[in-house]
């Protein structure tokens, strides 16, 4: 019997017992919005091929028409339900209302409901709160995931972008209610946006042995290096005006903290090229990869060659030796300071505390 | 109103409602395998009509074909489901992917699902975890199992060769949050294996009411005399080459220590024989079913003839007096040493501790 | 019947129903330290004829003599116990050693003993954790201070400066386990210094109706504007370089993020004067006091003259109409921002979400 | 502040918030037995001196009188309580009786506070049940000992040569109720005895934290290579012959087994000789004492002149580079090979699964 992984390195799901390839494909911002039709099929049939057998998706995205775009692929392609892995969140809704966003049990469960039917799926295998709601009391929004998991229309749940104490009070109020506990974060997670991933949730990882599905890591395109000299006209920050976030990012460029960021791509750029034979893009998306605590990167792509080309990141990974590491903080300069505790000079020989 | 159960012992299974009948099919190695077509159905039709209604599967067996050969001869034969009592396993899938296989909910609930479907029936009686997983948290295991009970797909779950340690934790688990606890082990036991079902599980028995389904009585034919002096060509281990351990039990027999087992069979061989009119591979089988913590006896057949051979065991039962065990003892010399404890001499007149 | 407050209002410690002057004494940097003997005594006895009867201490302070010198001081004056209210804190120890600091239940356990016989007491009030320990596990922290307030050695448990994730985190299992809960943070809070006491802790104060005891109202002194043209010599950031914080709080002043806040305390200092006619560092202390979610501010004195001083805050309290408070927001220019949520645009004609 | 650990490393008792130093001092066959009076008064001096402050007892070590010993001189030296950590242990009581001794919930607690009264304390830091005992339900078990904790009797429990599926059990009922859950396992652990605290409590260190205590480091003696050529009329093993188990393995010396056994001590003699400049007994304490699951390896010493030799063991850990590993792995040839699990080839080019 043998398994054909297509040379893409699969891990857990943090501690849960779910398998994911080390890159995953998202639907954000590209499929259902500047991709459609029959280039979704080529982008996730490649994919697929290249061992990329996880696809995530939201509700909000292009208002629910990437999830029907990726479910009519899924069909189409004839992917066997087991050996895919379908994930999407809810909070935004596909439009505005009242109670058509949020995490009120009403949308947690009209939301997966109608997600499932946009995707033509009895499950998917992961479904996400896609921000946490302060408006909604933590002991409903985990009865409502707890009761989507019992209810079989998914697997798991998790969260994204949640801050660490309400992720703390959802463990508590699951472990006192004997629910189920959410088993990973979408986070952002690039060389630019460290303190979360690598300080808040220090530990989370530990404790509950939560997985992470990162994504922008890229850092919006920032990281390929195509933005050190100006936005070009046809690049994602040029184009997504109407996503506030997008339209200030790019505004923030000219300001001397941008240009203080520029740099450093630049000078990654050059540690990249000269020394690493890759394009700073691949080396940021390995970089996020080789984090243990990283489950899966998720990618985004517009077409075949750009989804091939982000995969030259694996063959990086293995050139970030602990001397490539150092010379990256370096350059990055925020490397997050652990959590101060009681000092113990020279506990241990061994590094331990 | 009389209930004819054809001259075959019932057991309950453990401690739970079961009833299950002391002589029990399994598809393992056979059907599926080298048994196929109509042989399938003599086979099983000669089982029932033998009183033997429960037959053992598992999502493996000849990578989903034993279960699809069951569930058509089950159909076929026109059984009624009340009357029969049909068990499956999960883990190591029928073929191999990263989540096509293990016991993480994933695979518990799609793996139910196909074997669900493969054998043409809405539940099984039993589900069992072919082995433990390691790389799964234990709680994660306990609840998708207790979904699978839930969701009506089984009655009971149980576990197959998992360690004293495992089924503690899945037991504290259960009681913890509530969930189904399993019921039954399926273990290998026979009078060459011993340490796990006799000592490591006898806190089991006593504790949680344990049932087991026991297999490889036989030891893989051994017990039968069939090896006692070489392997014949035609026989198990000369043609399953293809199973590791198969080849390794066949290579251990030239050596001092298989030599000394096939001594202790030949003087069971005498003991069989002339002491008890049967043959040792009966003997073997009986001594196993009349172990009281044993709840049926699992045993494989490759046509009616074999079958109808085995079950002359159940005969054989009641002349296996304390005399006639302590005689097994002596020559088998591997009787397990209960653990020890606080050093209480002559506790209590009645023996008890 | 009548109760003489001495015109210091009483608030309750959070939801608990514990009641504090909303001005208490601590023993920082002081009481053990430059404040010894007769002079304690004096400054205790003012206070308490003021209307505080409120005390915090932590074993760290002055390595124990903080308490030694309180605990002497309480017994001279001849306080009734049940009159007054007396806290300590634990985490650093009275001395350097693996197992006399942290929050080991070890350290918990014999820290609290060795304070109470400091102050020659059978109970403090509440007992707080001066930091969290990231190398204990929750569970131990929580399950000892449980067992302290068991003891009745301290009515209450809190912590000192925790991230919000940590108190939820011991909430959880407090509440799982049927545990004590802490009820109150001892964190700085002052105008410079907002986010964790006015966001980070928001979601705590409705949740769990968390109380707070105050610290560094002043900054340090800074919002007494004494430090507006630089460090007198006989001022604490001159003689407290032994304290590294106070030290880089010192060396700071001259950058231009100092400058800046020098620039904000001078703005503050004319409002404070011109409109309110008060001093800038009694507007510091009435903007603490007047926050809602402020159970009390602790104030440290020197000698009896600074303490009388600090109380004319009392008398400005009053004045922070919400056009005063909105003029300070102006000059402050620092209110944290709520965590954001699903977006609902006027959701509620009253204001409310 | 300054704190001198006088060159001894100290690590966490597992993931509790103890902190133990990598060697201690333990009473069983020396203190109370041959040591008596003013050497242990020298012998326990020493050991404070060389970092040592924590000192190992049980019940029955010479029938109480080793914590009869080890209580006078502590009080005798005048150490001070919070700076040392004292463990006994409770299951063949100081004498034989029905219920004086086993782990029923009398004989737990009048067996605790025994012996207190001995070592003339408040409380032990730790307090281990000294083997399982399978005629005593777990709860009655956990019960006990948690109740022992929550009178503060000991800060902590824990378990003694126990078989992981009752320390399973203990932890299932300890998280069910509520109660305290054993941290630490006292556990033979040398070259020749490695299934255990190598493999089967594999699972234990990660989901329990479990921290282990380590006795007979030097397997009574054989690994200091004094019974290469046969048993001294001086030594241990000649001397003991009312220990069963050791007149037992002083037989065994001669068998082949035995044989083999002191072949391996040999070559493990040359390797330290030759190529660590080390004796024998020092590589095989900083064997033990580098694993990262062991908290902390207990020493027996007759005399100073041993204890001060066994502490050279300090200086070899570092020098048991992955190299030197490798060749020990080599000469023992007694690995514990992991449980297997689900096939998964190349999971992770990381090596996680």
């Amino acid at each position: 019997m043998q398994y054909d992984t297509k040379g893409m390195p699969f891990r857990r799901l943090g501690s849960s017992g779910l398998r994911v390839p080390l890159f995953s494909l998202g639907g954000w911002l590209t499929i259902g919005t500047t991709v459609l039709g029959d280039p979704v099929k080529d982008l996730m049939k490649t994919a697929y091929e290249h061992g990329i057998n996880m696809f995530d998706n939201a509700e909000t995205y292009a208002d629910g028409k990437s999830e029907l775009e990726m479910g009519r692929v899924i069909k189409e392609l004839g992917f066997k339900r087991t050996d895919i892995i379908v994930t999407t969140k809810l909070f935004w809704g596909t439009e505005y209302g009242h109670n058509l966003g949020g995490l009120s049990r009403k949308h947690i469960v009209e939301g997966t409901r109608a997600s499932l039917e946009r995707l033509q799926m009895d499950y998917v295998d992961i479904i996400f709160a896609h921000r946490s709601d302060p408006t909604v009391p933590m002991e409903e929004v985990v009865r409502a995931f707890s009761y989507v998991v019992d209810r079989g229309w998914a697997f798991y749940w998790g969260t994204s972008e949640w801050a660490a104490d309400e992720i703390e009070e959802a463990h508590g109020i699951a472990q006192r209610l004997g629910l189920h506990a959410p088993v990973v974060e979408q986070c952002e997670h690039n060389m630019l946006h460290r303190e979360r991933p690598e300080k808040e949730y220090a530990g989370l990882y530990k404790k509950y042995g939560m997985g992470t599905t990162a994504f922008s890591c890229l850092a919006f395109g920032l990281l390929t290096g195509k933005y050190n000299d100006g936005i070009p006209p046809d690049s994602r920050l040029a184009k997504h005006q109407d996503f506030s976030f997008l339209k200030e990012l790019g505004d923030s460029l000219g300001t001397e903290g941008g240009q203080l960021k520029i740099g450093k791509i630049k000078e990654l750029t050059a540690l990249a090229e000269k020394e690493l034979g890759c394009k700073v893009g691949h080396l940021a998306l390995a970089w996020v990869a080789r984090n243990p605590n990283t489950s899966t990167v998720i990618i985004g792509a517009s077409n075949v060659e750009q989804l091939l080309d982000n995969l030259k990141a694996l063959e990086v990974i293995p050139k970030l030796t602990p001397e490539v590491l150092e010379k990256i903080e370096g350059i990055l300069g925020n490397k997050p300071v652990p959590k101060p505790t009681y000092g113990r000079p020279s506990l241990d020989a061994f590094g331990r505390t």
